[in-house]
C-alpha cells in the first residue's frame, strides 16, 4: 500500500509556514509499511482540493487529508473531498446535535459555520474529535481509502491514532527498516561510482545526496537483512570515508573520538572566522574536549594571537600553506590543546587573484608530532565555501584520531 | 498568472528533509503578483513526476520542477518531463562538451552518468548553471511556461535569477507590494498588541513572525502607496526596535554603522563560542570593520586570552557579569578595537545551577568609555539559547552604534 497526502491551506503557501503534518504523517505510516508516494499543497479552494485528491487517487491506495475541515468560511475540505469522488454532501443530523451541545455546554454560539462541520460525502463515516469540534471522516472509495483529519496538529494527532491507525494495522504487518550512511572526504559522483552496481540490490531502495556535511547515501528496506547485508558491503568499501551511520554529525563524531583518546582541541580560524569553533561547541559536553580558539580575522591578530611569525606572512601572505600551519601550530600551544586546527582562506566574493582565486583554502591540523597541510579548491558562494572548509577540517581532524585509535589498540 | 511547485526528491518524504527550496520561490514569485496555488513533493521516480507535472499543468500556467537533474542513476527529471509532455529526450552536443570541458578543468571523470545532463525535452533551452554541473531547462509548452532546476539551493537560485525572473519580469506588470519589518529586542506578544488595530488596515495583508533573528512583519498589498502608509505608522511606533525594512539582516546592519563610523569589532565568547563571529563575518566586506576575537571555552583561557582576572572568575565564575564585563573589555584591548563584545552563559542542557539557571546568558559590550551589560534568561533548546544570544548582542551593538551616529550628527 502507498499513500498520499493532501495538504490544505493557504498560508503554507503564501509565508512558508511549516507543515509539520505531512512529515509526522509519513512517518507513523513508514512504521506501518506504507510508503508515501507524495505530498500535495493546496490552498483553501474547493476545486483545488477536488484536484488534488483525484491525483492523489491515481497515485496511490490511501489519500490523507489534512486541514480545512473547522468551522470558518475557509475550510472546504468537506466540498473538495465530496467533488473529487462525485458523491452528494450530506448533514448528519445526529453529529449536527451533538455539535451543538458541545458548543453549548462551552456557552459557545451554534450558527450556520458549526453547522458545515456536520457534512460529510455520502456513505463516510466520522472519526472523533477529542479535542476540537470539527470530526474527521473515513471513507472507503472503489479500491481506495481515504481519510480526512482537522491540521491542528494537538487534533490530528489523537484522530490518526484511534481513527485510522487500527485500520491500517489489521490491513498491514511490515515495517520498514532505514539506515543513513554519511560520508565525508568524496565527491557525489565519485560515491555514485563506487555504489552504482548495489542500487539494483532487490529490497532495498538507495537514495543518494550531496550536502554540505558530505555525502550521504540512504537505505529503505522492507527486511532487516536485506538493508543489513547491503549496508555491510558499502561500508566496507566506504573503509574510513564512512563516518557515521546512525545520524550522528561530523563534530559530533570527532568530538566523540577526542573523548574516548582523552585528547583536546585548539582552533585558529582566518576564514571561517568561528564557524568551525562554533559547530563543534554545538555538542552538548564540547567542554571536556574544546579548549578554544582564536578568530584572527586581520593579518596582526595572526601574529599576536596565534603566534603566525611576521616573516612568514610576509613573504607567504595569509593565505599560505606556511600561515596555516604556524595557525595550527600556534594555537594548539597557546590553548594548551593536544590538537590544533588552522584555517586560512579566501572566502569571496572579492579577494581573489590568479594564484589565489576565491575559494581556496589552507587547511592545517597539528598534533605536536605530526603536522599535517591540505590545500582545497571549493566551488560555491562565501557561505558555502566557510561551511565546506569547516567540514574538510572536521575530517582530516576524524581521520587522525582514528589512525590515532588504531596505534594506540595496537600498543 | 498562477504557479505550481514540482518539488522532486524520495529523501524529502523519506526523510523528513526540510524543502527550503519551495519557501523561497513562493517568496520570489510573490514578489513578481504570481500566486503559487499548490507545490506537490513526489519521488524520484519518472512515472511520478511526469504525473506530478502534468496535475501541475491543470492548475497553472508556470510549473516550475527543482530537483532530479544531477548527474546520478536517481536523477529523474529530465524524463519524466519529456514523459509528461510527451516529447522525446534529446542530447545537446554542445552541452555535452561544456560539461566534458568543465569536468576536465577539474580533474574529474566524465561518463555516461555526467553524460545524462545534456539531455533535455526537445525544444527546451538551457538554464546556464554558474555553481555546478547540472543545467537547468526552460521550456513553453502550448500555453504553459515549464521550468526544471536543480536542488541544491546554491545552484537554484542563481539560475531562477537569471534563467526564470527576467521572463517573467518582463510578463507581468502587476506585481504585488511586499515589506518585512524586522524587530531585534521585542517580544511577539509585545510587538502583536503595539500593532493589532493596525491590522485591519484595508488593502494590506499583515503576518506576524517570530525567529531566532527576532520579530517580523509582513506586509503585503496591491498598491504601493496603502503599504507606505501602514508602513510609516509602524516604523513610527516601532522607532529603534525596527532594524530592518529591507531584509538586510542585523549583523549586516550593525557592520554598515560600523562601516559608517570608521569603528571595528572585537569579540569575547564563552557560550556562543565562535557563532557570534561567524555571523558577522557572513557578510562580505567584514574585514573593513570586523578585526577578530577569542572563543574562550574553558576558563583558564578566558584569563590567558581574554584578561580576565583570576579573582573574578574565583568570586563570581565564569557565567557573571563581570566576567562578561572583562570579557568585552579584555577582548577589544588585546585585539585593538573599537568596540569589544563579551558573552558568556549556560548553553545547557546541562550545567545549569539554581542561581545561574541553563538559559541565563550575560553579555556586555565595552567601547572604552562606557561599558554596558545586559543579564537575559534565554528559553529553548542548546541551538537556540546559542542563537538568541548572538541575536541579542547584536542588538545591543546596533543601539550602542546608533547612539553614536546620533551624537556625532549633534557635534
Amino acid at each position: 500500500m502507498r499513500a498520499e497526502l493532501v495538504i490544505v491551506g493557504s498560508e503554507m503557501l503564501r509565508f512558508g509556514r511549516r507543515d509539520t503534518n505531512a512529515d509526522w504523517l509519513i512517518e507513523q505510516l513508514e512504521r506501518l509499511g506504507i510508503e508515501t508516494s507524495g505530498r500535495t499543497l493546496v490552498r483553501d479552494d474547493p476545486a483545488r482540493i477536488a484536484a488534488a485528491v483525484r491525483y492523489a487517487m491515481e497515485q496511490a491506495e490511501l489519500i490523507i487529508i489534512t486541514g480545512g475541515l473547522g468551522p470558518t468560511e475557509d475550510d472546504r475540505s468537506r466540498d473538495g473531498l465530496a467533488a473529487a469522488l462525485g458523491l452528494p454532501l450530506e448533514s448528519d443530523s445526529e453529529m449536527l446535535e451533538r455539535l451543538r451541545l458541545l458548543l453549548l455546554s462551552r456557552g459557545r454560539p451554534f450558527g450556520d459555520n458549526q453547522a458545515q462541520q456536520a457534512l460529510r460525502p455520502r456513505g463516510a463515516a466520522w472519526i472523533d474529535n477529542p479535542v476540537g469540534t470539527a470530526p474527521g471522516m473515513i471513507l472507503a472509495h472503489r479500491d481506495r481509502l481515504l481519510a480526512a483529519l482537522p491540521g491542528v496538529p494537538e487534533e490530528m494527532k489523537p484522530m490518526f491514532r484511534a481513527g485510522l491507525l487500527p485500520r491500517l494495522e489489521n490491513s498491514h504487518g511490515r515495517a520498514f527498516h532505514k539506515r543513513t550512511l554519511k560520508v565525508a572526504g568524496r565527491t557525489e559522483p565519485s560515491v555514485d561510482e563506487q555504489m552504482k552496481d548495489l542500487y539494483a540490490t532487490p529490497g532495498v531502495e538507495v537514495t543518494i545526496l550531496s550536502g554540505s556535511e558530505g555525502i550521504e547515501l540512504h537505505l529503505v528496506a522492507e527486511l532487516a537483512e536485506s538493508l543489513e547485508r547491503l549496508e555491510a558491503l558499502m561500508c566496507e568499501r566506504l573503509g574510513r570515508d564512512l563516518y557515521s551511520r546512525d545520524d550522528r554529525t561530523l563534530p559530533a563524531v570527532a568530538g566523540e573520538l577526542l573523548l574516548e583518546l582523552g585528547k583536546s582541541l585548539a582552533t585558529a580560524e582566518s576564514c571561517t572566522a568561528g564557524m568551525l569553533a562554533a559547530a563543534v561547541t554545538d555538542i552538548p559536553g564540547s567542554s571536556a574536549w574544546f579548549r578554544g580558539g582564536v578568530v584572527v580575522y586581520s593579518d596582526d591578530l595572526k601574529i599576536k594571537l596565534a603566534g603566525v611569525r611576521e616573516e612568514t606572512l610576509a613573504a607567504r601572505g595569509a593565505v599560505s600553506e606556511e600561515v596555516a600551519r604556524e595557525l595550527a601550530a600556534g594555537v594548539r600551544t597557546c590553548c594548551g590543546a593536544d590538537y590544533g586546527i588552522g584555517i586560512t582562506g579566501v572566502a569571496g566574493p572579492g579577494g581573489g587573484s590568479e594564484d589565489k582565486p576565491v575559494g581556496l583554502v589552507h587547511i592545517a591540523l597539528d598534533d605536536g608530532e605530526d603536522a599535517g597541510h591540505w590545500r582545497i579548491l571549493q566551488f560555491g558562494d562565501r557561505h558555502l565555501v566557510r561551511r565546506r572548509s569547516v567540514t574538510a577540517a572536521l575530517d582530516r581532524l576524524r581521520r587522525r584520531l582514528l589512525d590515532a585509535r588504531d596505534r594506540r589498540g595496537a600498543q
